[in-house]
């Protein structure tokens, strides 16, 4: 792995702001394996079971999908093929994590490659089993505070119940608002709604009915602890209908009707901005994630579905849209505090400046195929020149997989290399502080 | 601060460059202001009365618009809160900007934060009051030769003949013709038409007699000294209509008959074509100010008005329709030199490309938001690439605030920087010297 | 020349791939030239007789236009011009190039400048006449195992059957199959379908003559050793029609009636499926160059012709028609072998991820005006981080010159110094040689 810190200032900055607690207020972890805290299976499992991330690198490099995603091979080979490609994958993050994994897990110093891949099996696995590996032992392990996980509106939050009467739990755990389904009107949707009337008790047959639907799950969520809303649906709506047009927009929905492309994203305009209204009234921040491209390619969404590494960066969006939604909520008198995240940097620009417009907006942290070295840097250089570095959020992990606290720590190592560019005084050691944990940590209790 | 010069081939060139008088062929100084030159008010004044670049770094911190343009609040206390926003905004230029001009303006080699806040206030305002400090003081102790301020069509000029006519000023003041308002055809524009047919004396009820009004102007800018015209609309016209359609376009205009959006931008391309060649015939030097947003909080808007800090980085534009603007100059003989600004940096490679198809046309230097260390190294390092270093037309500050000429000391620092990379030798030293001052002199003396 | 190398693992990574063979699979040389192997002209005949990169670069500096492509000037004088723009291009490839030339093919080690503008002329001059200097001495000189030149579908291939039955020459020299005049529907259309008609002994009545005559042809390439198909048109194809659409569509086209733009689109995209199915049944690699910009300067065009350096780079193209083109191949089984190249790298993060959907697709070596220090980082860092570096193709020329070897060795520098970053070993100089050689001759012989 290529140092991160290469500078005496940075080093002191990194010793200041190692230690510090964990808040990971946007990730993908499973309420249920949380609560049912089971032992994790190997090291194949805990690497290769489901992280989309890893299966795609080794696509690039040319294995065949059946040691990726087949069910004909056993996670021992799939392994090996996996130590292979992550031995030479110079420069990309998920070597470096992997090896941070090793380090900080399992006391692991070396680096993953076909002549140490047995070996670093059977130490692994040892140590999984000898410790009782499970995801309550990580959060203590990377001393995880917060936790926000992400949840569909009409979840029962089953489990953070579970979790919250758990004295034993050190870690809050949280869920977030996702609202995808409610606002992309696909062929699965009256049936979402029906589901959203039954699970919030109320008849949704006009756009008043949804939206107090809507404001009843929100208050549901927020009453189990809910900081956080969320959404990362492809493209942005182009209009913002008014109200009356939503209205007979939304009718027709439910009623069977088409919309015209035009209808349909006035009114998914009009719902973002009723959204964000809604979270300002509750002091709940809202995210959102723009720039993503879904199931790039069909056959392999139909042999191995959602979520398998065929997602892409999105071509840029029209800013002017994501200007017009926050604008709107703003003159209404309810922008929500808001966290805007792009999976494509060629907006960084254009997503800054406008956060600059807006105050109480700031920049995401860099998200997914952004987050890497290169790409957090990136990030850093370009919010500093156009904003102010210590309004930043804080590292996230977005993930799946309970390793990824290391992500935490590989973000505070860049931190710190780049406020040492600056040098390694109080003030400076503050505000990597604050990035590492005080910013996220405050405007969650506020 | 992070130090800029870190190697001794550039301190070296930095020693050669340095003290080498200032063009500022672009800025939004007030000839008023300076025909006046009345001492300048307090620090506070000085650096938040009007400096918008400084509110946007104050609200991405979350100071409160009361502390930021609000009235009820005294400067000293809008002073106190912005001295705790710089002091930790590293790798923003604003805080760099500060340094230089508290060292080279009042002689305080200090960071500005809380704690010295108060001493740097009464030492600044010390030396504004003991010195007498003014704006054509700025101009001596910068040794600023050029000034090129940014005046619209209509504008009578009447500071810049008193200016032409005071022997006692060293510095050389001349106008520069703004195209804005005569372009955007807005609520505004029949008004305008007629204010212009008055100060031009022409009657202006068709094409014709816009032209021969606009004419009438720029022969009047050019003898009042103007080299440079000047635009920054959003956007930029789609098509190119032809003189025919212009003038049925134009005719319907002022007759307050609607034009569709298809023949705006007609029309809007057909005055760009006609004013770039009217430049050409006058040897007048055409800048282009690409990629910027307007306004994007109309709350704010309506609260505080224009250039409050809420302009953005737009979006990409269409570059095939700059280059056709350009290309139908070209075709008729008539393509003015041309300086092309983009706010944003992702049409670099388009722009600088297309830079190279039209022979007297270059990238300008970096915009606004990209006006900061990174940005400048940005498009070194791509002009460099794609182009001739030695074109680049040189620094500008483009500022409304007589402190501005810091940041030709800023620019030659990182000029130096990134030319030292080359060696130190008089070649390179002579392409540094073109940069920091004889191109722009050059090309105006032409 | 900036040094490119600067640590001691980049210096040994560089020694072990320096002396590598050379695999140009992407070139504009001329199989006659090679076949008829005449000595070279003069230094200038060699530099500038079609260089329009360093036309371009002479236009940028501002050099009259006689002395580039004029023809009332001598080849001396233009190139004591060129002397003069390039001791001054810091930063620009076509600097770092001339002094490789210089250094590699004639033993010249000094940066030309207008002082040894005249020595320089004699010394170069003198090694042409007394070494022979002509192509397969070039490729004998820089080690060149394989070139494939770019080859229109219809042409002969008389050459490369000559070449192919020279005994006497050691560089595999292979044809590839550029397509672009066979999907821009522009006005020599029907020509070049009754051309293509003759040459494939097909009658061309309908689309399935087409098909037919299209297939002949590349059977005809590959018995030619044909490896690679090639593409570079403007824009990129908005739909696919389907066969039936297409058929239509082709009809009427051949029967002079116009298509809509939605049609011609359609049938665009139909074709371009159609030729990635037919690549991949016959195992040749499909390239894909994207984003390039045409003839921008419409006059230029009318007065110097085609290729003379008014090219530019495009605005982003909609990936997701890039995307929806891979995606029909893939979902019938049939997706080549693929390079995408873009001119425009604000389309990276949109086209690496894309790649990553499609297995055995990959990002291309940066193209034309990306072909820089500063480019081929940017593609490395940015590949590393979202894809695998080890999967990357190598370098080609994409060149007109004989001279344009020295590239290889510029890009194995590049490479040392990248991949150094990260130590210096075994399996790092692996990877350095799997992109300086390997990738590319194993792909070949597949």
């Amino acid at each position: 792995m290529e140092k991160i810190i290469t500078t005496a200032q940075a080093e002191k900055i990194y010793s200041q702001i190692k230690d510090l607690p964990i808040v990971d207020y946007h990730c993908h972890l499973s309420p249920k394996e949380i609560y049912e805290n089971k032992v994790f299976g190997d090291l194949g499992e805990m690497w290769l079971g489901g992280d989309h991330y890893k299966w795609r690198l080794m696509r690039f490099y040319g294995i065949e999908e059946k040691y990726i995603t087949g069910k004909d091979t056993t996670m021992k080979e799939k392994y090996e093929k996996f130590a292979e490609v992550v031995s030479t994958a110079y420069g990309n993050p998920i070597k470096d994590w992997c090896e941070l994994e090793l380090k900080l897990v399992f006391g692991i110093e070396k680096e993953l490659c076909p002549e140490n891949a047995e070996e670093i099996w059977e130490e692994a696995n040892r140590v999984i089993k000898e410790t009782g590996l499970c995801p309550r032992k990580m959060f203590e392990m990377f001393n995880v505070e917060y936790v926000a996980t992400t949840d569909e509106v009409c979840d029962s939050l089953e489990y953070h119940k579970l979790l919250a009467a758990d004295e034993t739990l050190k870690t809050k755990v949280a869920p977030s608002f996702r609202v995808d389904k409610l606002i992309v009107f696909d062929a699965n949707y009256l049936e979402y709604i029906e589901n959203l009337g039954k699970v919030s008790e109320t008849e949704i047959k006009c756009l008043c009915g949804l939206e107090k639907a809507v404001a009843k799950r929100m208050d549901y969520f927020v009453e189990n602890g809910c900081k956080f809303s969320d959404v990362g649906i492809e493209g942005f709506p182009t209009r913002i209908a008014d109200r009356d047009e939503a209205a007979v927009s939304f009718e027709k929905l439910i009623n069977k009707k088409d919309l015209t492309a035009a209808e349909a994203e006035g009114l998914q305009g009009y719902l973002f901005v009723f959204l964000g209204k809604e979270y300002a009234k509750r002091n709940m921040i809202m995210q959102l994630h723009l720039g993503a491209k879904r199931n790039s390619n069909t056959k392999m969404l139909e042999n191995i579905g959602r979520d398998s590494g065929f997602d892409c960066v999105g071509k840029p969006l029209d800013t002017d849209c994501v200007t017009s939604v926050l604008d709107q909520m703003f003159a209404d008198g309810l922008l929500p505090k808001t966290v805007v995240y792009t999976l494509n940097p060629s907006m960084y620009y254009e997503l800054i400046t406008m956060c600059g417009a807006f105050p109480g907006t700031v920049i995401g942290v860099p998200w997914w195929f952004c987050d890497h070295k290169k790409g957090i840097f990136e990030l850093f250089e370009t919010f500093s020149s156009l904003g102010h570095i210590g309004a930043m959020f804080g590292m996230l992990t977005d993930s799946r997989s309970f390793l990824s606290y290391v992500r935490h720590d590989y973000f505070r190592q860049i931190l710190a290399e780049y406020l040492g560019r600056f040098g390694d005084n109080e003030k400076i050691i503050e505000t990597a502080k604050k990035l590492s944990y005080f910013n996220a940590i405050d405007r969650i209790q506020k």
